[in-house]
């Protein structure tokens, strides 16, 4: 039968099965079973909450997770409150606001220091089945830590151990080393267009 | 003190008093309060995953949450088994898997419906409030719905009702009564790259 004859259900049916077969094909392809390093990056939003997803998802089958989150709001978060609940979750925050809050390089850097000091214990221990680095691409763009090292902790830890890293201008070389990484644009954001950040949506 | 004469400790200094001056102004000038719809479209990974994380924070804040998931993958997924222990959550996943599963665009059509009979009662509920429709745009890229009618619903809902609604192709009229809408792009996909599904990271 030609496409022509067939009716709007049967094509359907023809499309579809036809992209049944490619899915298959490539899930076949797909053999290695090793952790990731997921990027998140881009000025679009979501980028944590995607992270915190991720979290919810592996809590979701029994696994430990371990998360530093390398910029703090100035308020406490939604985020923090929920997953601290959970004996699963290491959950660290770094210190210090904004840097544009402290004003204060040095305060920054050794704040950096400090958090990613608790990062590297969380990715060398076999324990934690995915560890989340929320912001760390703004202290690696503000040079407040080195991507060699962060670069030689990813490579160095358990295998099985999925990491997501998560801000905007994830250096090239981290994108280089990453399996999979989300580049986001801002198409379109409320707060600008003058609506204020509120309980549970933090814009 | 001009700029060549100052320190590098106080040019971060001085220029992070001017960003905390725009950053300061912009969320004065922000002071509606009302719920927000999200719209998170594009081929980037961690769409459902981000829409997943916002509703971690909103239940960090005692929230009522409703979730319609209208594809639904293959194997039990981690998201569902977790947020189905809260009883602040209302969780709906439509009974069939991806139309490439099922190739009956009548039973798709079907499932669409019930689906989104469930959603218009959360988008009706004053009680919930965040409502998640999770890979809708799917469903109207194919017109298993009509936007209008989505659009419909989403302008009477709940004032204070945040909406998230994920999925690739999101419909120009949808984005166009969205407040906040990010694109996300896939750079690099280990699932390309040979790696396969895992617990924890559904590739």
């Amino acid at each position: 039968m030609t496409e022509p004859e067939m009716t709007e259900t049967e094509r359907h049916k023809a499309r579809m099965a036809r992209k049944k077969a490619i899915v298959d094909e490539k899930v076949k392809k797909a053999d290695q079973s090793r952790g990731v390093v997921i990027v998140l990056t881009g000025a679009g939003k979501g980028k944590s909450s995607s992270a915190f997803g991720m979290v919810a998802r592996a809590l979701g089958h029994d696994m430990k997770v371990g998360i530093v989150q390398f910029i703090k709001g100035k308020f406490a978060t939604g985020e923090e409150a929920f997953f601290r609940r959970f004996p699963e979750v290491e959950y660290h925050v770094m210190g210090e606001g904004f840097t544009w809050e402290t004003q204060d390089r040095e305060r920054d850097e050794e704040a950096a220091r400090a958090a990613w000091d608790i990062a590297r214990q969380q990715l060398a221990n076999p324990q934690l089945a995915m560890v989340v680095l929320d912001e760390l691409n703004i202290v690696l763009k503000y040079k407040y830590l080195s991507v060699d090292e962060v670069i030689a902790a990813l490579t160095d830890r358990p295998e099985h151990q999925h990491v997501i890293i998560t801000g905007r201008n994830a250096p090239p070389d981290l994108i280089e080393v990453a399996d999979t990484v989300t580049d986001s644009k801002l198409i379109k954001h409320a707060f600008k267009a003058g609506v204020k950040a509120q309980k549970g949506i933090e814009l």
